[in-house]
Parts: C-alpha cells; structure tokens; sequence
C-alpha cells in the first residue's frame, strides 16, 4: 500500500463514485474551479461514469440497441476536463480523522491512500438480495448498473442456446424496476412472470391504482403472482438458476431478476462513523453535507431526503436527484452556494402504453404520518372528449381534512397521463389546497386537455368532499 | 311586448348566453337549488347550447366528424334539468333599475320583457371585423360560434362546385384561431395564405419563439405573409369574397377566414351602464359579481380577468376560464362561495405536430408592466435522448431581475412539449423563483423526460443569468 499524491496549494477534491451524482458534483465543481485551484479525483469501481441507470430496462428490451447510449459521458470526457476518473477502483476504507481514502484497483488488487482536502460520497445503492439459499447463483440479476445490465444480456444470450421451449424469467417485486424489466423480457420473447410481495403490483401506488396496473400487465402476456414472497432460489446441475420458490409453489425459471428495491450503498459511511439514517442513508444537511462534517459531501441514492410533504426523511432512488444533488454538491465545493430543500415524492413510469404516476403521499404514507384526509377518484380524458386520441385517465387525489391542503396524487392513464403529475408536484412543494388548485391555469386546448383538464376534476371533486356543497 | 312570467315566492335567475360561462354557471346553480327555489331562463341568440367553439378548426378540419360531438350539453339536456333554455332569442336591453331583460325571438321578431332576481351576463366575444370595405361580403367568416363554423363548411361546400384550380383560403390574423383554421383548410385541400399584422405568427409568443412557429407553417406548405394589414376585401361579380388586398399586393381568395382576435361582446352591458374596463370587457369582483352590483354576475369571454404575473386586467377568451367563470357564478348564485383569483396567462396549441405552448408575460408584457428581466432559451428534448421518439424542444423563460421570480414561459416543440407549460402555471402561481423551481420534484422515467426537465434546464440557465455563476 503506497500514499499517492502529495498536497500542495491547490485543493483536492475526491469524489467516490462515477455516477450521476458523484461526475455532476465534479463537473459543477470544475466548471466554478480550474485544475490550478482544484484537483479532482473520481473513483468509480465498475467500469463506466455518469451512465443511465433507469435506461437499462429499454436497453435489455431492444428500444435501446446500444449500451454507450446510456453513458451520458464517458471517462475520457471527464478526463478531458481535469477530472481524474479511476475506473475499476473501489474505494474500501474512508479515514475521517485523516481526511483520506483506501482505494482497491479491482483488478489488481493492490491498495493505495488518497488524501483529500473536500470529499463527495456518491455511492449509490444496491439492489436488496433477500438473505436466502441460491441468491448467489448464476442468472440472479440485479440492474443498478450497466456492468450489471451487461451481466443479464449476457446470460440472456447464452440462454438462447436452449432445448426449444420458451425462455422463462422470474422478475422478483413489481416496483417500478421489477415492471420495467418484466415488460423488457416480454419484448425479448420470454414467458414472464412476476412474484410480488404485496397486493397489487407498483406499490408505490394504493392498491386500487396498481390494480390498474397488474391488468395492462397481464394484458401484456405477464404472469402477476401477488401477496406472494420468494423463499428460495433453485438451481439445476450446473449450479445456474432454475427456479424460484415461493412457500406455495414454484415458479421455473431460465434467468431470474431482481426488482425488489435497492438500499443506500453506506457501509463505507457507517464504517467511517458517519450519521445515517432510519433507512441507512447518509445524513445531509440542506446543502447536502453530511451532517456534522464540514468537508464532507454526499449526494444520489446513498442519501436520504427531506419529503416536504411529510415532513420526514425518505430514500428515494431517482436519477433526477441523483443530477440535483450533484449540481448543488459541486456548486458549494466550487465555492458557490445552491441547496436542495427536498422531495415531493413525484414518480412517472411507462407499462407499454399505460402511463403511471405518482407525487406525494399514499393513502398508508399519510396514515403514518398522522394526516387525515380525504380521497377522491375520477376518470377522465387525455384530450377533448371529441377529439381524435383522446383516452381515458384516472386521477386519484389525496387531501388533508378541513385545511384542504393536497397529499398526493396517483394517475394511470395513456398517453399523456403521467407528466400531469408535475402539475400536482409543482402545487405541493407550494403548499397549494386543492381548492387553490381549481383554479390553476392550465393549458387547454382540444388536442391536450378536455376543458377541465383531469387534474382540475380531481381539485374539484376534493374540494366538494373537503368542504361540502361548496 | 308583454312581460313575461310573474314572480312569486321562488328567485328567478337569468343567464344571457347558452354557452360554456352562461350554462355552467345555470347548471351549477341548479345543483345546489332546486326548480322550487329557483326559477333558471337562459336566452341564446344561437342555435346551439354548451358547444366547444376552440373545437371548429378541428371539425372544419375533418378531425371530428359531426357538429354535433362539440356539444357538452344540448338544450334538451339542460331543459330536463329544469333550465328553460330559449333559443334564437337575443337580448336586446338590460333594464338593470327594473330588474329585467328585454328579448326578441329571432325569428319572429317579438319582443318581451322578463324581469330577473339575478342576473349572469355571459355574452362571450365577436370577432374583430375591421371597419374596411367588403368584410360583410358573403364568403367572409368569423369562426365563434357553431351557427358561424356551419356557415363557413356551407361556403366550403359551395366553393367546391368552381372550375377545378384548387381553392384559395385567405386566413387574417395569425393568433391561436388564424393558424388552426390555417392547418384545417390546408386538410381540406385549400391553397392557404395568412395574413398576419405581426412580425411573426402566434404573437401571443415572442417573435423569436414565433419565428419556429412560422416555419413549421411553411413546412405544411402554408403560405405566411407578416408585416402586413388587410386594407379591403375585393368582391367578385355575384358579390361574393374574391380576394383580400394589403397596401401592397392583393391575396385571391374563395374564401376568407377572421382569426383577427376577439373583443367582449358588452354593447347590452355598455348601454345599462356596466362597467367596463379598459379592453371593453366587464369588470367583476373575485367572486365574478360585476362590481357594484349585487344581483349580477358575469363571465366567460364578456369580462376581464386579474393576470396576476402583472396585477393589472386583461382580456383572455377561453373555454377553459369560462368554465371556471360559470362554475364559480353558479356556486355563488346557488348560495354558496367560490372566487376566481385570476390568469397567469397560459394558452397552448397545435399545428400538425408541433405543440406551441405560453404562460405568464411576453418581453413585451413585462416592459409593458415596468419589470425588468433576463430571458433564456434553451434547447432539450422531450424524452431521455437514447429513448426512441425523443424530440427536440426549445423553453424560453422570463425572470425578474435580481428577484428571481419566474415572469413567463414560452414552449415550441413536438410531442410532450405543450403541456410542460402546466409546470410554469403552477410556478407563476405560487410566485416562484426560477432558483425555487429548479429544486422542482418533476416526473422523470426515460420515455418522458431527460433527466433535467426541459423546464428544469430553462430555470437552470436563469438562475445562473440572475445570479451569476451562483
């Protein structure tokens, strides 16, 4: 083990992790601070920086053909703006009290210290790998990342060198991954079915939405298996994957993956005695420095975030932040000064052509968090009733007890359905009622919007429900 | 003249107008009173009740087939609900000392009086129809009203008995009505030229966002004639249309389309001694009772509206406020309470593909009003740029200077590009920054969004041009 790199005026800044939050907090901080200010090292362990993590489900599906497509910019293009991005090198050990960092060359294997000056922790999550018998084996995938994505489309492959019959994948949950990838698979020509933990699939959504969900699903040709949970992992003779078990029955299985969520990557943190979270992410103030250290930073799907709805920590695990976060990272290391006040919990996903949104508080988020309220559904139109392609939608909102203030809000609909949500998530982070909200000025126009648009029905609906006759 | 009905122990309310303002308002006000508390006539001077008249261009178009698909509610329906709806009856004098309404049926010409506890003057909008030799000539048309969209197809039906050229359309005006009936007659195989007052198309936008506005025109082969004033309508020998002449040239035509814009119909208003503001619409309170007058209210494309990005009055005729208009009169009228708070101003249409989109104030407006300001303009796409269909978008933002506070967007793009505006609405509406807005919780999946939001971008770039290098 060696010491690399000594200090000299200039700053340095280690960031660890290539990704999204970790190359955007470098690049901000590089566009503020020139190499003669600042040195800027990256330690990514897998072999790609600033890639698309939610685009791994349409690459394995075909609508992407190739894989550096999802690589927003690769190493020699950080590289090419000072940034020292270290590739295949996994940062084991991060020393606090000496302000540095083991680093493992994955190939290697030989370990060095870096020192740092300022340090951006951007670790990302892991796919949760329930603690069972063949989780291990060949052909269990996650797809946090294009090593893993690349991983799956290679065991796709070999596996079509079969006996015949069709391919069968077991997806494992139905969040917003686990239905993204079912839908791949399908588009690939597997047999899919998906073995769900809870009622309904997307439980991100109540259950009476997600129901809408499960029958597009099924009208895709996907098997829902809900209300169900995955004990084991079979293997065959050659010790890959050949089914999944769940108490009541078993599912064959040619690949099986893994959507059942991710946790924040933070043993480095914990091990470095820094404050985490109830959901083990790290603990950032506004300007996402981690709590109690001035020189440290950390940002994307290792941290945790204020929901401003709520008024709690959450982990949510979205590229978007994940960019967010690394600007304002990389703005204050570059000695300027941005914070990110929190989330609202928005989420928009597509199932062939049905469109599923969501913001704010479920039904359960606001119970836990002692809110009463009200709900409303509505059905409504993308368009005009009259004009060609209009399709229907169905809106759900949520809306606090007497104030009225808006919860949440749920939309499964077609074409257009899902970035209505923004519209809900814009009112939220206002503190807007719902009664505020009938009256938004919403662009109508025939081809965009019946002349209530649907998210003024749902306002409406729980402004009655809220209020009474009005 | 007799004096129709008497009044007993139940109110009497009367709506001037069958469309969107005037019969939502009668049919919200019959949900929260019933016949035997309230007596409802409404007089139309038209044919038609509840009709979508933003829907003509899309049934001159051939988008929708049959008039009668732009009818919320017919007469019948209304009158099932205990609304005595009288057609052609036009209201010729508001006796506002007496507390009654004189009406003349169209066709007979017979005229009484009919007296009112409440009053909801709802007489929409006429299209400007400059004071210039020829523009009462057959073949010249408005397109307000359905009785005026069937006038026009009969002239269309017509005109295609002529001597096999193609047939020319001469659209004035430019705005959101010129360009869609521009689009609509290129779709029934007319020659088309638009005359336009303005330096570019659409000047609802800046000319520079007009500028793209112009070329997908030319692209659908329309031809877009700016800086230039109709000075007379031509005639033919049977007296009908045949061609329009500017100061410098002379456009044929078979047929002539008014996209000119609107002004409130308030000449019965004027008369009783209404008042009126400065664009010659009624003036309401928030609860749209019309100022000093505690028995009649009014809405829709007849009043004036509080644009609360200026704080002064503005004259906006859309369905989608005469909605809200109706809604919140009827409430009030039926005893209950509504307000409607104002317009930030967002309009969004359609030409073939692209998706034109405002909200808030133009460059013009802004000076207008005496802010100062930066502007951006940006360009993204509408989905992650490695998913398929991903098109390009351009976002022009407005920010008051030193304040941050959004003034206004501008959207042009293709599919995905209009609604985005929806995001801006709400913003401007809760008096946001463009640096609060780039903290925005937006929907964000692949198929939908890059991972910046267009509209996250633009208040990106502001905020850097407000504030600097942050």
């Amino acid at each position: 083990m060696s010491m690399s790199g000594t200090r000299g005026a200039r700053e340095r800044l280690v960031v660890i992790g290539g990704d999204a939050a970790g190359m955007s907090a470098a690049s901000q901080a590089r566009r503020l601070r020139g190499p003669g200010e600042l040195e800027i090292v990256a330690f990514e362990r897998g072999h790609f920086t600033s890639f698309s993590a939610c685009g791994i489900p349409y690459w394995v599906g075909g609508d992407v053909t190739e894989r550096d497509r999802l690589i927003a910019r690769a190493p020699e293009e950080h590289r090419a703006r000072d940034i020292d991005v270290r590739l295949r090198t996994e940062v084991t050990e991060i020393d606090v009290a000496a302000g540095r960092v083991r680093a493992r060359d994955v190939d290697s294997g030989e370990e060095s210290w870096t020192s740092y000056d300022k340090l951006v922790i951007a670790t990302g999550a892991r796919p949760v790998r329930p603690d069972m018998p063949g989780m291990e084996s060949p052909g269990v995938h996650g797809v946090q990342t294009l090593d893993d994505g690349q991983a799956l489309l290679d065991t796709l492959a070999r596996a079509r060198g079969g006996d015949g019959r069709a391919f069968r994948a077991v997806v494992v949950g139905a969040g917003y991954i686990g239905v993204e990838m079912a839908e791949a698979l399908i588009k690939r020509g597997y047999e899919v079915t998906v073995v769900n933990r809870g009622r309904e699939p997307m439980s991100t959504l109540d259950a009476d939405m997600g129901r809408l969900v499960h029958e597009a699903m099924e009208g895709l040709g996907i098997t829902m298996v809900n209300d169900a949970e995955v004990t084991k992992v079979l293997t065959g003779g050659t010790g890959c994957v050949r089914a999944v078990a769940t108490e009541d029955a078993e599912y064959p299985a040619d690949v099986v993956v893994l959507g059942i969520g991710v946790r924040p990557e933070t043993g480095l943190a914990r091990t470095a005695g820094l404050p985490l979270g109830a959901h083990g992410g790290l603990l950032t103030d506004r300007a996402m420095r981690v709590r109690g250290h001035e020189n440290i930073w950390a940002g994307g799907d290792c941290v945790e975030v204020l929901d401003l709805v709520s008024g709690q920590a959450r982990h949510v695990p979205l590229g978007t932040h994940a960019n967010k976060h690394g600007q304002v990272i990389g703005t204050n290391v570059g000695g300027g000064y941005a914070t990110f006040p929190g989330v609202v919990g928005t989420a928009v996903s597509k199932v062939c052509d049905l469109e599923i949104a969501r913001t704010g508080l479920r039904e359960k988020d606001a119970r836990r968090v002692g809110l009463q309220f009200e709900t409303v559904t509505i059905e409504s139109t993308s368009r005009a009733g009259y004009y060609p392609g209009a399709s229907p939608m169905t809106v759900k909102m949520l809306a606090e007890r007497r104030t009225g203030r808006l919860l949440g809000v749920q939309i499964v609909g077609r074409e257009g359905a899902a970035k209505r949500v923004d519209i809900a998530a814009v009112a939220l982070t206002a503190g807007m009622t719902v009664e505020q909200m009938t009256a938004l000025d919403l662009g109508y126009a025939p081809p965009f919007s019946p002349v209530w648009d649907p998210v003024l029905v749902a306002a409406r609906e729980a402004t009655r429900k809220i209020h009474g006759a009005l």
